[in-house]
């Protein structure tokens, strides 16, 4: 077993032992993890693969970035369900040349968010490997029948977005064109915010009618409600939050923005801000027979476009 | 998105499409699989990594032995504990370069052993990736209580093994020197079965007190049932079933068998096979304070020594 794997193991068994909360029956150390979901709930399971050179470069982003970024993946999934998260694996593959600090460092940016929201590593694996390579799950529990789906969208519902957009592909285009940004000054890159407490108030209130997080950008995600609701959709460019040092089209197509993108009822009040976080309204469903391309853009013009979904994918495959 | 993974997508989507048993309210295509656990069921959850150059080689193993072994892997553990698996997760990183035919043979391979073991693929992700890897979750349930653990076993207990043991490490022995194996000739190594009937027959009659699959070799899996139990175990070399082709040496510490060892209490009539597959007794139990070293080997002539857990570190290191 090369040394960075040994020494991980251990690094996170200390970090698991110090709790297990009672969802957890068995957690690292059984074939299997054993977890007891609450009576009346159902499971969440997410994954999400974080591989260096594609999702990430070791000269700019930190250890500690990586792992938060790992982690708030998953976090961010079960918040699009409006779901609870609760225990988190972890497979991780490792070059034998990478130093130790390394490993610190993103063990110590993964267990701060896991603390900051009370989810507990039960199991993972651990292997030698070319490139890092992180493979986060994350479970998660929701009262049956009430996940907030991709499918719930009908045509008359408004459109949503917290926070702002764009901020997160922006800092990449410069890390890009050789810049160098500080962590501190790009936060919603390197260290961005699974919005659980938003997705817990919107199920809980049965405020969202549908639910995705902007991971691949607006243009796609927007896609994917219009694709599993079977309907369309038109937004306005001056009404989508475009993140201060952003440009519409980052916003539209950037992706890892790790945002909420719902939709509500027409008469459903949605406050302007939820659980801190400022809520947009940035346009409505139509019925897709009313726009067969799926998505409109009202340009600051007034004028209507085809938006295409182009989304994270360019930007994912330069990176190598 | 490169070639490969596009491809991979919707021949995954057409694969799972087909079927949605009762455990799984939603699949794959929105931001969380939806799970349902029995009631009166805890949650089983493994999570195993396997990445190209270092659990297998392309030019060692037919696409369809990597898609069979990766979900075998995850399986396994589930029958370590006596559990019944449901669902599966397969997280995959292609490389650009791989032609579709390889893909295609991967998911044949892995379809066709979830198929026979009637597990849904629920969901996953893909990426880009320098070398093949791929990270499986198999979610199972068990009965509230009654998951076999490493940590059950008393000194008195027997210790038995289902199958033959050494044989896929023979098979790459083999391969490591340069010899041609014919998948056909190494079925252990190429398709091993994973031992769910066994282990779910052992755990329904409660005959089994501590349980785990041999995936990194005798020598280290006793020795997580010893540590997790604080106890110590003595076995008999003449007893272990030494597969044909194989040597005691590689029986004792070659690994990838994914047979079963378990411990029963010395009354229980432990039958000399199960579900169809040999069960040998190999040794017993014993108080650690007898035996701090915690494994004991007697030799073909009856000597008694020290057993270091080996197992596969060591083998696996050489692959790259």
């Amino acid at each position: 077993m090369p040394q960075p794997e040994r020494k991980l193991i251990e690094r996170i068994q200390r970090l698991t032992s110090r709790r297990a909360p009672g969802f957890i029956i068995r957690g690292i150390g059984d074939d299997c993890a054993i977890l007891r979901v609450a009576t009346g709930h159902h499971l969440l399971i997410t994954t999400d693969l974080s591989i260096e050179g594609v999702h990430f470069r070791r000269k700019w982003h930190p250890a500690e970035s990586v792992g938060h970024r790992c982690l708030a993946r998953g976090l961010s999934d079960i918040a699009a369900m409006g779901g609870e998260p609760l225990a988190c694996f972890l497979s991780l593959g490792l070059p034998a040349s990478l130093n130790q600090a390394w490993v610190e460092g993103f063990v110590r940016g993964f267990e701060r968010l896991a603390q900051r929201f009370r989810v507990a590593l039960a199991g993972g694996d651990t292997s030698a490997a070319l490139r890092i390579t992180a493979d986060i799950v994350v479970a998660g529990q929701i009262p049956a029948g009430q996940a907030v789906l991709r499918s719930g969208a009908r045509p008359g519902d408004r459109i949503y977005v917290t926070g702002e957009l764009g901020a997160s592909a922006a800092a990449l285009k410069r890390l890009f064109t050789g810049q160098r940004v500080k962590p501190a000054t790009a936060p919603s890159h390197f260290y961005p915010e699974p919005r659980l407490a938003v997705g817990h108030w919107l199920r809980k209130r049965k405020m969202a009618t549908s639910m995705i997080d902007l991971s691949d950008g607006l243009s796609v995600d927007l896609r994917h409600i219009c694709d599993e609701s079977r309907v369309a959709a038109s937004i306005r460019a001056r009404a989508i939050p475009v993140a201060r040092n952003a440009t519409l089209d980052l916003a539209l197509h950037g992706g890892e923005d790790y945002e909420l993108l719902f939709t509500a009822r027409p008469r459903a009040v949605v406050p302007a801000r939820i659980a801190g976080v400022k809520v947009t309204e940035i346009g409505g469903i139509h019925a897709r027979k009313d726009y067969p391309a799926a998505i409109r853009l009202l340009d600051e013009n007034g004028k209507a476009r085809t938006l295409e979904p182009q989304g994270w994918e360019h930007f994912r495959e330069r990176i190598r």
